[in-house]
């Protein structure tokens, strides 16, 4: 019973300790382990599920648009890595260095790559001659490196899984229109799959990613009322182009520089999950991307018929297309269900003599805990009725939170009471210019999150320093 | 028209110089180019969609045996690699170390991964306490780095994809079940879905993994008569779980040590692929693992009404789950031929405006080049069909070009005449002592492949040194 009582001893409550209750619900759900290498994680088998589904649906839905995967070398030169100016500024600190292969020292040492624009750019350089070369829309999965000195699971790791997609285009509004259709898709993805809500806008230019002329981002609003920027797609316009000389002849054959993106969403979004949905008995996992939807849990399985009659249902959801497992250990049933509201699986079945006798079964959500006496003759295909409602009743309750913590501000004395007594984004004009941001981040530690495609004009004037307004930005503290 | 000219240059004759051949038709089938990092690739979309498919398809068949996905650390603590002496013997001096994180030296230095067993150790030293715990059969697909001094793509890369597994168990039987139950399967995908048949045996201890008790390999042969090792199987017996402590408390309530296995399959089969089935056109690829199945060619394709009818036939192959492409490009019928020959994609169909009066296409085999005249109506059908007799011919021809080029050897002078004269396969008896191995090694660089599961009684004793023979080997040059 050691193990048992692992995984279902009381967590932290959430709002006594948000971080605690985080840390319990990664390692109690068994999502990850830490390792002996400071700063990484090992992700185990439902953690790593999740981040399957993930890119079964994201690869799916990147290759409907064209793109095509590619693998890159995980070592960059130095002098490959310091071709782009702002690139290099922004990640030669918090990278890994690889310094000697084998018993000899290197001659030129190589880091372990934290993105791949260099590596990309590199190889487009050598591969793209004339227009019909164009355009290139290519995607690697794989694992990055960056040397965070805290970390956390999931949310700021040392090293971490990601898709980075990188493209080249003859002009610069296809670029700019390729920004933007990822940037579209990762929201949607967001939201239909992960039963996400985000706001989709621009970075300032201060929290742009190093090297980029614009950057979109996707933010997620945590339980917490902390921000998570949950993913992000960059317009490099034709900066790296220009440093790696990547030219091509066009139909007039003249010589012109391509233009180019990069878009990425990493494991960090597990993160996300996990602090939007959850709950006091732990994770909470939509069912579109849950490893498991449904788990099977017989009462008295020791009587006659009853582990039979649990075998018919869990095949009957399985043959409906339902991910489904059941639980046919020698644990009691109260250790099952907390086990499987500790790891979030969307609904389950209890079935015992009377319910068999009854010619029925119970399902429960794990969003609400609601019960459902279910005939077994339609258990399936209620089942899967059930799990499109928990999928869209998650979403909607996401969006209601995320709703609830926005406010607005009008002044600035309003905006520090805000973000100090309203945990959650706080909308508030903006001049432009960098100096108010910093003041801001000084007072409050909050950052601007984005400036939202939607914009609304709450005033004319940012009422940091009184100066004309140019955008209206979300602001919010951020993991 | 420069791009078309890359493609369908001439190559390299297979016979003229192999190794020349093999490096024409992996960068001009567009599979991988070279990086700027020294002994890493790009794997291209060509290659990379190979992968994906073999990524699927032997995960499927893993999960079918209970296998779960991890993702352990890509760096390695020196201490941790150090801890089984024979293990740290066989990988350190080919390893890449990292030395600085950031601005800052490490204190204690990182290999990154040449394989994961010392990972997977200290995790299961944490994880496992109990007999319930057991067994862990988990597997990660990652990528790993070899500091090799000489590369050729795909088949010695310093940085290379690939899949491994490590076990743990109860008992001595049950880890030597799980070796050779993996053997099988990497065997039996070998051969049903790239058409390679296989070798299956045990290395002799010269051979075996760094830190195994017994390694199980499978042995391809490429068209040159040399073997590749395509993929092994370890059992580690206790010997790892002594060295990391890893014990459980057994029903009885006494702590035992684990017994553990790790099995691998990489991105090198990719050059296998290219080197069994390839020809003097370039790629030949069997079916069930080729990205494009079947490639459509309009012919004078702006004759009213081709394009309709090709695109027509594209979608009834779509429809009938065949992987199809049209190229309806503005290159000349002979380029798009010599460019699907190139890239290997199994069966193209030939239809133009006299085929479209004629109710028909015309499929071409891209591995005989026989023609066959279709009717539009049955092209979907006959397709797939020829899809199958593609894959099976393959297969038979592999297996015949296997054992053409397998000889027997009765006394030391034949083995070395063969393996001078005969390239391929060479029995011969062996006596077990690795002085003969050595001598056999010195003499003719040939290696003992594997002693096949399936022994021939061929002679009594080791033709090198006349002592009683213990088994019967393949011994062969290798890749």
């Amino acid at each position: 019973m050691v193990k048992e009582k692992k995984l279902v001893e009381a967590i932290t409550s959430m709002d006594a300790d948000f971080a605690q209750w985080y840390t319990d619900v990664v390692t109690k759900a068994e999502l990850i382990d830490y390792s002996s290498v400071k700063g990484c994680m090992v992700i185990k088998p439902a953690g790593y599920a999740i981040w399957e589904n993930i890119q079964k649906e994201l690869d799916r839905r990147f290759k409907e648009t064209g793109v095509e995967n590619v693998y890159m070398p995980m070592f960059i030169p130095e002098s490959l890595l310091q071709k782009e100016k702002d690139h290099v500024e922004g990640f030669a600190p918090e990278v890994a260095w690889v310094t000697h292969g084998g018993l000899e020292p290197l001659q030129e040492r190589l880091c372990v790559r934290p993105t791949s624009e260099t590596l990309f750019c590199d190889f487009y350089a050598r591969e793209i001659e004339s227009y019909r070369d164009l355009p290139k829309v290519y995607n690697q999965w794989c694992s990055v490196v960056r040397w965070e000195k805290t970390t956390r699971p999931f949310l700021r790791s040392r090293e971490f899984l990601w898709q980075e997609g990188h493209t080249a285009h003859a002009t610069a509004e296809e670029a700019e229109e390729r920004t933007v259709q990822m940037l579209n898709l990762y929201a949607d993805f967001c939201e239909e799959v992960l039963a996400i809500p985000v706001v989709k806008g621009r970075k300032t230019d201060k929290e742009k990613f190093a090297g980029a002329q614009s950057t979109y981002t996707i933010e997620a609003m945590m339980h917490d009322g902390k921000a998570l920027q949950s993913g992000t797609s960059h317009n490099f316009g034709d900066g790296f182009a220009r440093a790696f000389e990547i030219q091509f002849s066009d139909r007039n054959n003249q010589l012109q520089y391509v233009h180019q993106t990069s878009w990425g969403l990493s494991t960090r979004l597990i993160g996300g999950i996990i602090m939007v949905h959850g709950d006091d008995s732990g994770l909470v996992l939509p069912p579109r991307i849950a490893p498991v939807q449904v788990m099977v849990i017989p009462i008295q399985q020791r009587k006659e018929g009853v582990l039979e009659k649990a075998e018919e249902v869990r095949r009957s959801l399985l043959e409906a297309g339902i991910r489904v497992k059941t639980d046919d250990s020698d644990k009691s049933p109260g250790w099952k269900f907390s086990e499987q509201e500790m790891r979030g699986i969307p609904i389950r079945v209890e079935i015992g003599p009377k319910d068999i006798a009854a010619g029925q079964a119970v399902l429960v959500r794990r969003d609400t805990r609601e019960k459902l006496a279910v005939s077994l003759d339609s258990l399936a295909a209620e089942a899967g009725k059930l799990l499109d409602t928990i999928q869209s009743d998650m979403l909607q309750r996401a969006r209601a939170h995320r709703d609830a913590h926005t406010s607005t501000a009008h002044t600035y004395e309003e905006f520090k009471e805000l973000i100090e007594t309203r945990p959650g984004f706080v909308k508030m004009m903006w001049c432009a210019d960098q100096e108010c941001e910093n003041r801001i981040k000084e007072d409050t530690t909050a950052t601007s999150r984005c400036m939202p495609f939607e914009q609304e004009q709450i005033g004319d004037v940012c009422p940091v320093c009184g100066k004309k307004a140019k955008a209206m930005v979300y602001w919010g503290k951020a993991y």
